[in-house]
């Protein structure tokens, strides 16, 4: 349960906000690389945490996110031309750079877009960089400008890894928690009935032996374990026998979650909750597998996978959404799923949107099983608050610490969380057990 | 015409507000009990005076008007499934019964679900009446709530009866006063040529001639007589001869009232609207016959039968609404009817909208036939400002007085109200005229 | 570039606003005068400057613009019926005349609507004069009411001229200046390739030579000449030779612009931006040619010629438009034209609207091709302040004032504007050649 000052020092992240400024000292996935697939193709209209922007690919294939408005006259540079190494306003001509910077103005005599021309005309435009099929942008002030993180999933080999990106209609907060929340596996996800022989296999490896031990305990015992990126979330269940079914989840600092049923060698997932604005967000849900290229039902949406993908349209919205009640279906509800709703990812945004637009925290009963939960909030709020008051994320400065993974094993009773992460990924955090040189920066 | 200050009281009905304080002295309808056609089926959203409800039927055929938001984590229950005699949350599957109580809660150990807990993570629910066909709710403090009003479409067995709903878009008390407004009918009902063989005849019997007698005199001379349950209003008009045409509604507070056309041993027929919010109403509309079982044409809207049923679709919206123009055809205005549109009930709705979505009634030009809707303003207003000053509204504990009828006759001229009344009822309200039982509340 | 405060006074036009006030000062377009095509015709649902109003042709003939509620209770009017010599409401039959007046009221006792009643019971109306296929209204205080403007379309025979109207969905003052910002032609307008045989003539005569000219000198030399209706613009631009190509729109207030291609003896074309509120606006387009009839494809949108007219649907909705991206056309952009965009009209639709529903002026980079822009809101700001400190427009005393002309023509080198204007028009600030007797007041 958070005060309503928690709440919305949680949820808002426009600029200016505590937690938009805490955003903005990190690398923020804007769009998919395969959305401007080309030099010189269209732009695309991004918003991210409440700013409109506009992303293009320029002539020599550099990716530009600036303000859209020409400086000029303010008309609106997605109806212009990408053109010269630089997108062209479609009024009088005036031509920027990726870098925001005004190229070309026809109308202005060549005298007078000499000296201080050039700076004054220029538009707002954040900083690029592509990696593991995503463009990200920095939005925040250019002396903070952090290392870029290394996430796994950027540093392996492009077969080797498949992203794409899902709308979810509510606040970003509320689906990290639902993306963190391992506990609602036991319900949400089950099917009636659990010992039918038709439940899939998941990505991952959790198949009808796990779906079982999670429905018939409903009350994992989590650990937490803070880490220089973030947090180590531990989810342990009964098995049949003595054993313990941990699942350890990771977030990372400060909107990434990497899924917990990942078994030894099996593909790892994660997601990323790009706030739109504060009642709408890009997910942007990336797959990878260190060991060995993803095979094709690994790639996205897969009818009758369970996965972090949903079925979306060509804007990536979801077939099923808040619009249609994401097809809920009763008699199947009644008779085969816990919620009648196809697709795990799905009945995941039909939950958590239900919860409101912006979730109201003020009225809640948590218990013990929303450790994991709980743990998340106050990383965020305090680091949020610890900004305004002048103390800079140490996580930012840390982009080695991204390199984790998140997955889940059975081990003998009465281990410790310390010995379960050591014995699941043979590091003490989840860090990956290879070594990865760090990205440049461009 | 009323004060800003006295409009805004009239029509407001959310949490706290003095209409809303005393619309919760009384039961409201809240959904057709059709439309929660078995125990264990799937559960209905409803909104009733600005409150986002959820109604469902558990296992034992009992229905629950409750807050749709888990109090774990304020999901929306809605999503959830209808089984073990309550509805279960489809995120951790907490158990709430009819009464909002928690009856299970998985992810908290046994232990902590003892004591304290079912009342803190109790949910809101209001108590609940089954009548009519129609589920009702008292949604005002537990310590006031009323017997239930022996409204007679309540009493009589069901085949005597009919209940249906219609979405309108506007205020409730407009609507209310439409309904309550006799004079109208000389013009918004009528034919273009009211000597024309094809004129029908309603529900209640009011036909060709009633129709003449009506056109020809738009002018009717409006009596109001007081009574425990609200106000019996008299409209009387020229006929052919000397006698006088009395067609007599009524109101009953809050927010029913019933048609004056019926002829007597025809069928009766009456409103009930319910605030959605302030813009929005749901009209629940009846039809009884203490004397012989409904035909089938006196079930719901038939073309071609003028009654108080709007032709609706699946959710009980009509087919011609505001967002068509009421499908009014400018030809059928020119040559057929006074409007254009096809339906009474239609034609009422359309009038009643276009005053606004909340009716100014700071600008008006009321006359002496404005006498019912002004004597039901003030009848209310002064009950709302009396409540809020602590006198709780006499209407609330007579129950009895709920047992009138409306309807028309033809008497000599020269007539008292009182006399027209006792001739029409044979008692001095309207007060049926048979003894039932009071309805035991449950 | 403009203050905060001045882009408010500019844009707003609402009752009680400094520009809504001006505005007021002057006749103002309504509708065509073809939505009313005969005597008791469907009244028309109208809104201007933020002001709901219905018009309606009258049994005589005579249009009347009121406000829509009846006086009554409020009914909107629209629902009544046209006869009788006014417009009668649906619910009790009050009958409303085209000056407002309440003529008959059924429900009201005729001694009762002798005395005051009439006037009490009138409701809001504005004179109105029918004049080039348009229907005006004064909507501003009856005692300045002015005489009618000689604008030469409205004088010329009905088969010299045209007039329609299209939506655009932005303020009337970004729509305005881009109709005498003839700069943008440079770019906005342009083929990909300016060279290619297929540049079509538009209906003032502006053909493949006079594009090339644009093209290659995006920086006209910008003359403004004040005049008592408004503002003389030209903007000259090097042709092949040594001559100079002038293009001079003209600006009448407030809210008329003529635009500046036609040569001499071809046909003129205008545009009025009309408020229906802060973000929406009716262009009243029209094409007029004193010396000879149109022609059939000088009639509104024809495919392939350039205009001022969009293609619109049976509400005067462009076809291409901003929720459809007005279908622009990537491919085309590349290859074809600046823009992808089908349409001139719609070209400066996107561009226009793209500035945002309003514009925001305080952030912008205003050249020397920005003269004229600069000009119009100088002389609109100014004289919104002046009446809102008690002095009248003078434009409004000076219907002769409007009889003008705008049009392009090649002169040779080093002409002053004085000179250009009397070479292209024989008159010092473009008036008609040709004398009209000033249109009487209905």
């Amino acid at each position: 349960m958070l005060s309503a000052e928690d709440n919305e020092i949680l949820t808002r992240t426009g600029p200016g906000t505590l937690m938009g400024d805490l955003f903005r000292r990190f690398w923020i996935p804007v769009l998919l690389s395969c959305e401007l697939p080309e030099p010189d193709c269209p732009p695309v209209r991004v918003r991210i945490m409440g700013e409109d922007l506009l992303a293009f690919r320029n002539s020599e294939g550099s990716v530009g996110v600036i303000e859209p408005r020409c400086s000029h006259r303010g008309a609106d540079l997605f109806l212009g031309r990408v053109e010269d190494c630089g997108i062209r306003c479609a009024y009088h001509g005036w031509l920027f750079g990726t870098g925001g910077e005004c190229l070309e103005a026809p109308t202005v005599s060549s005298n007078d877009t000499k000296g201080k021309f050039r700076e004054r005309a220029a538009i707002r435009a954040y900083p690029v960089r592509e990696a593991g099929d995503i463009v990200w942008a920095y939005m925040g002030p250019p002396e903070r400008m952090p290392e870029f993180p290394m996430m796994e999933f950027t540093l392996v080999s492009a077969e080797h890894r498949f992203a794409s990106k899902k709308l979810q209609e509510a606040n970003w907060a509320q689906l990290c928690e639902g993306g963190l929340d391992t506990a609602h596996f036991s319900f949400l996800h089950m099917p009636v009935d659990v010992d039918s022989a038709n439940i899939p296999t998941g990505a991952g490896g959790a198949g009808p032996q796990h779906m079982r031990w999670m429905k018939n305990d409903p009350k994992p015992r989590f650990s937490i374990k803070e880490h220089p990126a973030g947090l180590a979330m531990g989810g342990a269940r009964h098995t049949d026998g003595e054993d313990t079914y941990w699942r350890i989840a990771q977030f990372l600092m400060p909107n990434h979650g990497f899924a917990p049923s990942t078994l030894v060698g099996r593909t790892y997932t994660g997601q990323t909750w790009v706030p739109i604005d504060d009642i709408n967000t890009w997910v942007f849900c990336y797959s990878w597998n260190p060991e060995q290229p993803l095979q094709e039902n690994e790639k996205g949406y897969v009818q009758g996978v369970p996965s972090i993908y949903s079925e979306v349209d060509e804007n990536y919205v979801p077939i099923r959404n808040r619009r249609n009640g994401y097809m809920q279906d009763r008699t199947a509800q009644k008779y085969e799923t816990f919620t009648g709703i196809v697709g795990v990812s799905e009945q995941d945004a039909a939950i958590q949107e239900s919860q409101g637009r912006i979730a109201d925290r003020t009225r809640e009963q948590l218990g013990p099983t929303d450790l994991g939960v709980v743990s998340f909030r106050r990383l965020m709020i305090d680091a949020a608050k610890a900004l305004s008051a002048g103390e800079e994320p140490p996580a930012a400065a840390r982009p080695d610490a991204y390199c984790v993974r998140s997955g889940a094993i059975v081990t003998g009773p009465e281990k410790s969380f310390d010995e379960v992460l050591l014995t699941r990924f043979g590091t003490p955090n989840g860090e990956a057990d290879r070594q990865y040189e760090s990205q440049a920066a461009e």
